[in-house]
């Protein structure tokens, strides 16, 4: 009885201590390899075998958390984090999920905690407003939004949501007969999803893009693979459109798109996970055009909103098609509020009954930074990605493998420039030149992510292997992307003149 | 360009500002209603209709967060929160989320931040020998464990290995027949992950249980569902037994369910989301004696472990199985540590890619408090309900409605003390003793925590409407509990003496 995991002195007292190592950790964080390169199973080493039975003071915890954690970290924070899409974090994210952590309230319905839901409620309206997306998404309209998880969440809800709303129409004993709809782009999310909710492997149909087309999904590709699959007596039931994929940000035409879609009664997911944040800037707010005529709509806060993880936000234009699929009632919850139908309770909106306070971190970024500041933000890392591309191209051994949209710049060594080096493989036909330099372009970023000094991932898209380039982490500065473009250049030096 | 929302210092200062915050907030806790006595739609009345488009001060944000958000809260954090089940914050656990959302990385895979899966498999090792878990289910033997938010989410991944599993063996096309097997005390998350997965709702069956047997699903009354569903033609596919159920904590025999279930090939999975915390006291191992039989395990850290949301803990026997339903493979994901073989990637563990560095909070939890500190405080906890338990039965308008378990005690007023009294609707016929008995409880609950001084839910068992006293806040001693009571007995002398 003697212990009080709570006791309030003792939390100051530790709260404290960590806010200084964090603020350590950052003002610090240039510093550490970007990408870690600890050998696997190397903190089973480090560690003791069994947990300890007596406490163990937080002095000798952050001691060994310096020690033995932060070197097995890759630093998504780092201001030379180029990797993946960025995950940024700032004071206002970082707040306010310490503020919902501290409150450890479980939201599921309203009466649980009112102010939970109703900021959510806000926060999303706010958000949908600077978005300027149509008011049929929206609480003032007939929609509304919610914010769960990741995106992976968004496509798995508005996916049950679909496939219920088209076998209450045909029975539920043909769900075999159903067909989701994804370009070789979308990210691998739908597929999981779609495997979970019981679609067929078979019946996932995954529509080719091609470079000429930026690797954007095409109105004429998708109609081809539905009359296809409608003669063959399936029945087509989601599309997942995407503004801003995963290997190069390609935007899909959603207008096009959601045409298609609705001759056939398909619902439309727009998966904008990444650049949907862009679109609060009015320069960029187009990438989106036609959104109106999908079902629903997602971005990952998480993502480049400065929200700190995890925050995916989903709106829908038809929420009651999503309660029906998801909702649950146990007596146990029963509560008047609900009863009502006065109140959202959000556990009917989602895959899981518990969730966080995610709405006082989105609530703490649009207050602290304010909307013009966030999106002249979001406009400064497309400038340093404009001065990356810039530099990339004034390298002859160098192309942009597709045209950058927003802060993603896809490069890599061309083909020529690696067999005028002459590769000896490729002289002696062991090779093709396009394979030559895919091998070249995969040496060069396990060379440069090797040196610590950044981080970028590649993709592989129409047969070629390229670097991305994500331009987003918070602390990136001109500076970092203009040292990042010598560090590729040193080592492509190295490596072409091997 | 001027803006830098991670600068270290704004970071230091307003993170020291929300520590002492959050540390007020505790001090002040018991101060505050426990349930919150907001009407539906409050907070818009409070808030612009607009996100601001210029930033404003912390100071403002904190003011309007004190002003009208705190109003709006249910303080699942107060000594005098007795509803639900606990969601037990600790000092340490608010520690490893801060840490957590401060490095704000996203550990997919190993390569993207090799201590986050690494910390992860040790801490799930740790904690299932300390809960004497078999060998089978840990990464020491031939299973493994990883954290995920919340049991939704246990019960949805191994649902869909479960069904997988059954489903390549009858074929896809079967998925028609899968039989989901739950009692009527099972959790609504199995009936709404089961549907998510494609199960027809008929296919779910909902055993019932009994009062004179605890509410617990008997093996015999299992035995002749399973029975009637094969002889339909059926295939059973997946039993949820439950150790601690969410109306009474009944405890399902585990030995015996999972003997009936070995003979049909069922996928066992044991939902132990509020009871399993317990079973780290050698007294209590015994609720979960039989779990050897079963296919997973899972228990929510952030109910009675002292980890603040969200964190559940789940061990699976045979991880292929769900790798090979879960797994996907992104050419943009694709490393040389996941090509090795020789490390875990936990997004093939879970629906979702994304995931937080969740290992921190159980890591500090453990090493802060101690396993030997930890079953204290879990044990100070059941000493506290059996107090409570103790004071109603010396009150004889009172019953305990069902054997306590653990820390939730399950009471009521009797139907005779409602008779006794002599309740006018009763005496002219309008009502059973029993329906009256239901109603004055109801009307004791609303009381009750109308006051703000306490609160306590419900749950309708057998017909009863019963008042749970879930004991396991924290911050929560034995003369809040003894006040508690109080409370109780002073609303029910005014109703029942109305």
């Amino acid at each position: 009885m003697a212990m009080n995991p709570l006791d309030p002195q003792e939390f100051r007292r530790q709260g404290h201590m960590i806010i200084d190592f964090l603020a350590d950790y950052y003002q610090n964080i240039a510093n550490y390899p970007v990408l870690s390169h600890v050998e696997p199973g190397y903190l089973r080493e480090l560690m003791p075998s069994f947990a300890p039975l007596n406490p163990e003071p937080i002095e000798t915890i952050l001691r060994d958390l310096q020690q033995h954690i932060v070197p097995g970290i890759t630093h998504w924070q780092s201001p030379n984090y180029f990797a993946y899409f960025p995950s940024s974090g700032s004071t206002a994210g970082f707040l306010g999920e310490m503020l919902s952590t501290g409150f450890n309230l479980v939201g599921f319905n309203w009466v649980s905690s009112p102010a939970a839901t109703e900021l959510e409620s806000i926060v999303m309206e706010w958000l949908g407003q600077v978005l300027k997306l149509p008011k049929a998404f929206l609480f003032s309209g007939s929609g509304g939004g919610v914010l769960l998880g990741t995106t992976c969440e968004a496509i798995l809800v508005t996916l049950v949501a679909a496939r219920d709303k088209v076998l209450s129409q045909i029975g539920r004993e043909n769900i075999c007969k159903l067909v989701v709809y994804v370009s070789d782009q979308t990210h691998c999310a739908v597929q999981k999803a779609a495997h979970i909710i019981g679609i067929l492997p078979k019946n996932i149909r995954v529509v080719k893009t091609m470079k000429s087309t930026s690797f954007t999904l095409l109105p004429e590709s998708l109609v081809s693979s539905i009359h296809t699959d409608v003669q063959k007596g399936l029945v087509p039931c989601y599309l997942c459109a995407t503004v801003g994929t995963t290997s190069t940000t390609a935007i899909d035409p959603l207008g096009p798109l959601c045409k298609v879609a609705k001759e056939y009664g398909m619902w439309v997911h727009v998966d904008a996970a990444y650049a949907g944040s862009a679109c609060i800037c009015p320069e960029f707010r187009h990438l989106i055009d036609g959104v109106e005529g999908a079902n629903s709509f997602s971005l990952n806060a998480h993502k480049w909103f400065l929200t700190n993880l995890d925050c995916c936000c989903l709106w829908v234009k038809d929420p009651a098609s999503v309660i029906k699929s998801l909702s649950t009632n146990s007596v146990y919850l029963e509560n008047s509020a609900s009863d009502s139908n006065q109140v959202v309770d959000y556990k009917d909106w989602q895959i899981t009954l518990s969730r966080r306070f995610r709405a006082l971190k989105v609530w703490l970024v649009l207050r602290s930074y304010g909307v013009a500041n966030l999106r002249n933000f979001l406009r400064s890392h497309v400038e340093m990605a404009k001065t990356f591309e810039g530099l990339v191209r004034m390298d002859k051994r160098f192309e942009i493998f597709v045209p950058r949209n927003l802060a993603v710049v896809c490069f890599r060594i061309l083909p020529c420039a690696v067999a005028r080096i002459g590769n000896g493989r490729v002289q002696n036909g062991y090779l093709t030149t396009e394979d030559a330099a895919n091998e070249i372009n995969r040496k060069l970023l396990d060379s440069i992510n090797g040196s610590g000094l950044v981080y970028m991932t590649h993709a592989i898209v129409g047969g070629a292997f390229v670097i991305r380039c994500a331009i987003g982490a918070t602390l990136t500065e001109k500076t970092h992307v203009i040292m990042a473009w010598k560090v590729v250049q040193e080592h492509a030096d190295t490596i072409l003149n091997h």
